[in-house]
């Protein structure tokens, strides 16, 4: 991992830009963070929609869960967002998705798991290798949580990577068939978003999948505000809960 | 109302058991409470088990409310409950529900109606004359919340008495058709729990109840842990939603 900026923010929380291979990503840590203190981590897993973009959003948790917890997060720039090289079936999927959606017709399983798969496919590795190094810092020790994104993203990665002990999910995105398999492998304790009034969102698929999860610590947070407008009185929960599974 | 004990608890609320006519309570206060310093009130609604049965979770929540937040709380043995006269009709309905259960019959909307209905006739206008007296007092001033108890006493009381600032619901009972409409015209923030995996509770009912509060905002918990498993972790969350609208 490179670091390729280093700020301290007022919050005496260090912000830094990384790249690790091809991945570029932030970190932040408290401030007392150092070797003999080491500390939890969170994967903040940002929405595919660039992390300039999405900065504040992000930085806003990151410092939150590292000023008032003592926590480090990271998030990296996902595979086709940002300045991040383009493929070609992602694009065909997306561009597919808008034709129906405009069209009026039915987002179906086949459109659905051409869009979301791959991008969990190419994403989850690149998560782990960041966890390889991350971990490997005398600074930052795990346990590690999980949270954002994309929920097919973390439903695979909390299935199959025992180092993720949590996870906040954000039940907005498409699911294909195949994650309600996975979900009910998933075993670690789960604090879920819905937003209930999300129009791009398909409230019942999102608490099937919710009933479908094996953990058996698992809790749902549904609010009103559209699909961009979880409230800010979440942000404490959500905190409390990585607190009481990653201390 | 006469207060008929009182005592100074080791968190410096003071607890008064109460009776107003032929309501028996019990009424907390926080050790701040003052006439120069007037607090909001939260009425705890038990479930119909009997007071003495439920004192030391109603008494946990209270005295949390009043310790860390400076809320006043009270709550009354609900009619037909604990020492409180039975009525042929509740008897009867009661009975009924239990017969059905035990044939594996289902439970009609007849029935439901017969059990609920009835109730929140007796139960809300005793919360309003509790409220007349209560908001009377020098040390307490509103704004009012609710909580708790049989989820339709909890619509009918928001839907009829502008005191009630916001509700805090438990999502773990029968529901007559009616609360439906009801619900519509509901417009306090809400804070609703339901227990995911509470087996005497139809959870769809629950989620369409959720659905139809015409509240701008309502946030649903589930959690898993059964119908009496609502995790020690929600009881901050419920009361910061209160400090958010009664402060």
């Amino acid at each position: 991992m490179h670091f390729i900026s280093e700020q301290r923010l007022d919050d005496n929380v260090l912000e830094r830009e990384f790249t690790l291979g091809d991945i570029p990503g932030i970190l932040w840590t408290p401030g007392s963070a150092s070797a003999s203190a080491p500390v939890p981590l969170i994967l903040i897993c940002p929405p595919p929609l660039g992390l300039g973009r999405m900065y504040p959003r992000l930085a806003g948790r990151a410092r939150y869960y590292a000023a008032e917890y003592g926590f480090a997060s990271a998030t990296i720039e996902l595979p086709g967002s940002g300045e991040r090289p383009r493929w070609e079936a992602a694009e065909q999927a997306r561009a597919e998705l808008r034709r129906v959606v405009e069209a009026g017709e039915p987002v179906t399983d086949e459109i659905i798991d051409a869009l979301v798969l791959p991008l969990v496919e190419r994403t989850v590795p690149e998560w782990q290798a960041v966890m390889d190094d991350l971990l490997a810092r005398p600074e930052i020790d795990g346990p590690v949580g999980y949270e954002g994104g994309i929920i097919s993203i973390g439903v695979r990665l909390a299935r199959i990577d025992p180092r993720i002990k949590a996870a906040g999910l954000f039940a907005g995105s498409f699911v294909p068939r195949v994650m309600f398999e996975e979900a009910r492998q998933v075993t670690v304790p789960l604090h879920v978003l819905l937003q209930w009034d999300d129009e791009g969102n398909d409230r019942q698929a999102s608490l099937d999948l919710f009933d479908a999860f094996g953990s058996e610590e698992k809790t749902l947070h549904a609010n009103m505000g559209g699909h961009t407008g979880v409230p800010q009185f979440e942000l404490d929960p959500g905190a409390r809960f990585f607190a009481r599974h990653l201390k």
